[in-house]
């Protein structure tokens, strides 16, 4: 097992210099284009990893997933979704136009900006720091760890390059889709962007889902069954952005990326399987970490398509 | 000829009920649906008018042509149509679409929501203050009216409905389109779109501009003559929002269209003929008022297409 | 089994009431929309059947994906997606607007009309009676069925109505995305799409795809073990149009559905299972189909997802 | 007069190398792009001209001002603009994409490809031989140029390479915007773009709108003044395709052009102003000419904007 994990981070460092950081986010420019680690976790809660595991991203978009999920627990699915949709979107993550375009205008699904943006409005939490505690409260759920922390330097820098974002929030409210203090929400959006985590967490948190909701490391229940089969079949659609239908060709099992360059792989009663690589392809999903899981899923048989 | 301003403003308060007052800015719903007044202003400086000419309104989009007017004067036409377009849009006035669809990203001209706000974001003043001032300023020599000033709750009310426009503004500045201030660039927009007038001073406006810059009451020049090219030929192709061709058919002059009510036309080397009316057609139009011009459009003879 | 079988057949008959066959194409609107069956073929061959299982529909959509393996076996996957993507699409199946708005003009996939009619016109026959021969007789290995054959009253019908396959199969010339004469492609089209077939014709389609490309009733290989996998891969994110999100779901496992009310589902390593019911959904799925695979995922633990 | 003319031709050449002639049609290709004409027809019938006078071109788009005339005469304005709008388009000619995007299916204006093929659909003929002799009766009444005929080699060309026209029609009809035989509107289509015509023909009939329909050369009427002037409003708004609005700032009056390199300009009440060049610039207007109209704009005053 470590052997097949490390032959992967070998395979996956052999792209690494096809790929580039994200500049987009000033802080996110500082990461290594270099590091490459890949962890499993069984559902078991058995944890196995290779190459630089000590590599600390943020989750960036895997975030929108502790998000959704916790929309999930508190709003239930019937009202969630008659305000995102859970189809695939052809669009760029940060896409505007199908907004305009058709009624009703709301997002394609919960995981591109826009979508991820609304779920966080559907919260009933007071202010940002009430909704941001609630997110930070289930990924530290999903992973086990307690310490999971927002790196405040990175949010902020996510702040300042935000109007992408922000047009998208004004949007929604324009069109009636969202309701709420756009500055606010946005403001809870940047932070759980920001949240700083490693392959192990990343790999618990797949487990997580992996197993319906029960984290394998404390036997914590975080989502429901039906939460988590939610969860899981909107990453297998969208969660790679629109990379997410060669990612089915090549990988075959749900996960969920982000511009950090993290992914969080689910194999459905089995395990957890992440990598962190912060080279991206033309996507935004790291180069390495695609390449890497490809090998593992092979490997290891994970590929559930 | 008070007797065919009389008759055509008698036509089309005919229309009224088939209209609506603009609802989606709060201050503006309070306006007179039943309210129609039109003026004619010869390029002598000779004035007529019929109807409610007391009403006052808030100039809306008319003030584009005072921004732009300034933009030209001070930028140069190089730099302004470097960064916005010249050509009419089929999408609504504030469509955000074609600014993520095709590149260059850029506003598809000066008249759409898009493009104006780009525009102020060009003018070199240190804040909106100054900024307000400047375009105002124009406003004021091309009316020849130096009391024209904002209406603060239609401005404040402006502010606070103001998604749509919002989310333009950070969508420019996200394509790199636009540099600035966004909220501080908005605030001149909302409030040179509250600016108050009459049906006498729209109708010396556009005299200003028929007359190739100068205005007729006070011999003032305002704009080169080459500007007021410009301006009246953007007035032509899209100075009714997505009803431009309509009017051209209908009516055959330029003009400028606000969601106030307000029509300030340009007949070239004749006069300035404005209308108001807060009764508002499908395209936000004022549907009295454009009713109004297509009567003296044709008895006297105004039609240069 | 059986038992399984025939209550999700029952639960599937309480929605068909909500659903309409496909009138775009007037033979198929002769369909019984109280029809429905389900059939499960397991990858050792052992079939079971439920509901209205003499009931014989046209392949429709699901003919894509003989013709797409077919392309995959003779051209390799490397030319196949040099010319077509492999991402879902949030547009209709039959939409053309993607195709001028973003470059490479190209179709998002190989499922929506536009990809299929395009994946044709890579195959080297000369003319269509050889290519639908072809198509056919994958057609025929997948189900181990060799009395498949074309219903050329529909195939009529289809050619009498189609239009908007017309438009797509031009315009992809017209931006050079194809070669080859249109009428004689689209031909092939009509008729692969006119082929017929019973609920267990599917259901063996199905598990010739679950079991790698080998059909689980006579051993024969159709495809490779790479085709098969990505075959099943696009069903999962493209296969039920723009209603793939939900059945992802709502079901969980690969399937590709046809207007003529038949989806032919793919659980890896399994079972083919499929159903057939010609009243659809808005989508152009069948909804009381979709609701007896809903049942027999849950029921028989079917979901990879 | 000559002079000015002579003076505004060898402006025009200045700028013909960096202009290149139609190549998607192959016969266009042959055509030469040092040609450059202009040529200037009074409402009095007065004719002036200057350059390559010889030099014949095929009409190409300006041939739809004669059939939209035509179907204006026939059909009633009322019957065509509901079916077809007034409205600039700010998409390329031959775009397809507006069409499915908002509802009503409809084109933007008669002007672009799509809604010059609706309008042919409109006119009651047995078949395309009648339907065309009815549109070179318009053209020929319009030039009162009994010869004009179509030059059957660029029809041939237009027809083999007509596959971006073919998908527009065939999607106008599947969103049921059009009705009849595509293929038979088609070729009427494609062969009055293939009429053949010189700057002197051009000039007559931009005359014969200028003067209300009334043809100066022979008196005899061709359209109502009513037509006319819908014919010059389109012509303002629409008529260089999505450069109109640039040419309204440059040249100022109504005109069409065509990709054969024609530009027939129609001065209200004064004269018809055409230019003949087929070397054009980006957007397929003739770049000579357009500069040609600049300078003869200015020189004789003839802008109306």
């Amino acid at each position: 097992m470590e052997r097949i994990l490390e032959e992967a981070v070998r395979s996956g460092r052999g792209v690494l210099r096809e790929g580039t950081v994200a500049t987009y986010i000033p802080e996110l420019a500082k990461s290594d284009p270099a590091a490459l680690a890949a962890a499993c976790c069984g559902i078991d809660g058995s944890i196995r990893s290779a190459g630089d595991t000590a590599t600390r991203i943020t989750v960036q978009s895997i975030s929108k997933m502790a998000s959704l999920g916790l929309a999930l627990n508190i709003c239930g699915e019937d009202l969630v979704f008659s305000r995102v949709g859970v189809e695939p979107s052809a669009d760029p993550f940060n896409s505007i136009m199908r907004l305009e375009m058709r009624a009703p205008h709301r997002p394609q699904n919960p995981l591109i900006n826009s979508g991820a943006i609304l779920v966080l409005s559907l919260l009933p939490f007071r202010d940002s720091n009430e909704r941001l505690e609630a997110v930070l409260g289930v990924m530290k759920k999903m992973s086990g760890n307690n310490h999971m922390s927002v790196n405040e330097a990175v949010a902020a820098s996510e702040r300042n390059t935000s109007d992408r974002n922000r047009s998208l929030g004004y949007f929604l409210r324009s069109v009636e889709a969202m309701e709420g203090n756009v500055e606010n929400i946005l403001d809870t959006y940047f932070r759980q962007c920001a949240i700083e985590c490693t392959v192990r967490d990343l790999a618990v948190m797949g487990a997580t889902l992996a197993s319906g909701g029960v984290n394998p490391l404390n036997g914590d229940r975080v989502f429901s069954s039906r939460t988590s089969i939610i969860l899981r079949a909107l990453m297998q659609t969208c969660g790679l952005y629109d990379g997410s239908g060669d990612f089915a060709v090549r990988v075959g099992f749900p996960a969920k990326s982000g511009v950090g360059g993290g992914i969080m792989g689910s194999v459905p009663g089995r395990a957890g399987v992440a990598v962190v690589g912060p080279a991206l392809d033309a996507r935004g999903n790291s180069i390495g970490g695609i390449r890497t899981l490809e090998i593992l899923s092979e490997k290891l048989s994970l590929r559930v398509l």
